[in-house]
């Protein structure tokens, strides 16, 4: 197959040149850029996708909105889209907004200058005036569910997924069972705590307010939190929102010198490597990360190629319960 | 401040028209960007930073070029590139290779398309030639270094580490020394190798090639490899190319009943959590890998903005051992 250089050698032209005039630039004189037309022509080249698109005004790129790559969530998600996109001929560019809204909504104004096609937005704190700007065939929301959005959307449904985990602790003989989420502003996080606050009524277990604890996805927060709560010797179990939580929780409950599970049990949730590799693994809700990925790349570029047939779907994928060591 | 919502109202616009002026969309008739230049001049308003930047045919963007986000070490990199960024107003997006030169050199077109202004290469396989024919004042490589580029780059002294680590490992008494590094296209992976060699020699330790182990930078590989090799326990000690796999060294090491660290020793790299978390903790070698990502941003962004200063650097940043339960 002739490659760029085949072509640069044949018109007499530099490889930057042959560039210029795949992308169309107006740095190239009309009689070079037809004699590399004519080389492009008679060598039978295919300029690459990207060249390609380029040049239809579409960029065939993707970008993925995400809060941080710091959480191997993500990087699971992230892989389904990228494998996707691959098959459709779309590259994927990722950023991280550190849930800032702001800085998601600067990211989004790459949709309307045309430097990506469309976005899959994973970030759970959006700005909903900067969203809605945007034609909804070119997002899709993945992992979280904002109602007011016009957008399709992919994720499991969290608040079945901590009803199941919770109901799975009762049912292992827990009562005093914490639970320890993230922040009130992400959607899915209030209906965790709503699946907690149901499986406990479900088993005639008083909810309380004080038993959820609020705090950072990662493993020190809850660990220093819990050290000084398990003292106290009230509680039998945690169920986590992550896993990197659940490692905190067992870090904590070693610490105090409490037996895992018997004495004090801990879940966690997303399924991660660490929750298996994790000594004990880690008991916990697993969300098909891969699955999630793959379908909002395939919701997304299906709108962006059809956008006539497009409609506003909602895709709950199934969740699993992971029982391992630490409950 | 005003904000475009301000402009828009002023105008008698919607803020997608606002929009499109500071994008310069050839959508709106002249009559109404008037109208809405009319509006920003007189609240005073002024675009932000991506739009802003846009008018004058710079992106304010920047490309981390990283083979993969599931390893917590590029997440760490990328945030010191992200809050060096933020600083300078730049916005900054990143995109996965896999390892493969030909994804890597798509994603590169990015720079002369002008969608990006420069790029940070964190990615060990890249296409020479592409990367040659972009401007070396646009490209940082960081973490790798590749002899052949013109663009400066940050890294450790990926040789002088490897021979740290393994010397520590002599001076614990150990003899028979496994290596487990990457492959051999990348080639901070055969400075490594030569710097096993050498600490080897340095000790009167003959080195053997076939006590060096290639493979995969995750837990897996290692574990179903030496879980075969302990068996002979011809072995006390590996060191190895990253943390996932001394844990899976660990887990094989247990698997086949040896105690750690007296009767095998495993050493990892780059001092991610996991080697914090893990139990037993890992001995490693800590990347300074924020730091990486830092500088690598800055000398960027520097020749981005005085392009004329330009000259090519290398900077080699301090690595250090974290000695733990492992080794």
């Amino acid at each position: 197959m002739p490659t760029v250089k085949d072509v640069a050698k044949k018109a007499g032209v530099s490889v930057a040149t042959v560039s210029r005039v795949l992308n169309n630039s107006n740095k190239v004189s009309e009689e070079t850029r037809q004699r590399v037309l004519k080389a492009i022509e008679e060598l039978g080249f295919k300029p690459n996708l990207l060249a390609r698109n380029f040049r239809k005004d579409k960029s065939n790129l993707i970008l993925v909105i995400l809060p941080t790559i710091a959480n191997a969530y993500f990087a699971r998600v992230v892989k389904g889209v990228e494998d996707t996109a691959r098959k459709y001929d779309y590259g994927i560019l990722l950023c991280t907004t550190g849930n800032s809204p702001e800085v998601a909504s600067e990211y989004l104004k790459l949709i309307e200058r045309k430097q990506v096609d469309g976005a899959i937005i994973a970030s759970a704190k959006i700005d909903k005036d900067a969203v809605l700007e945007i034609d909804p065939k070119k997002i899709v929301q993945a992992c979280e569910f904002y109602q007011f959005l016009d957008t399709s959307c992919v994720l499991i449904d969290h608040k079945k997924a901590f009803f199941d985990i919770v109901d799975y602790l009762i049912k292992k003989g827990k009562k005093n069972i914490l639970c320890a989420i993230g922040n009130e502003g992400i959607p899915s996080e209030n209906e965790r705590k709503e699946g907690y606050r149901q499986a406990l009524e479900k088993n005639g277990i008083e909810f309380k307010e004080e038993n959820v604890i609020r705090c950072s996805y990662g493993w020190a927060e809850i660990y220093e939190r819990l050290k000084t709560l398990l003292c106290t010797k009230k509680y039998d179990a945690v169920a986590c929102s992550s896993d990197l939580m659940a490692v905190g929780a067992i870090k904590a409950a070693k610490a105090v010198g409490l037996k895992i599970p018997d004495e004090f049990a801990v879940t966690g949730f997303d399924n991660i490597m660490i929750s298996r590799l994790y000594e004990p693994s880690i008991t916990t809700v697993a969300q098909p990360m891969y699955d999630i990925g793959e379908k909002a790349a395939e919701i997304l570029i299906n709108s962006l190629e059809n956008p006539n047939s497009f409609s506003k779907e909602k895709f709950i994928l199934p969740h699993e319960i992971k029982t391992r060591e630490s409950a």
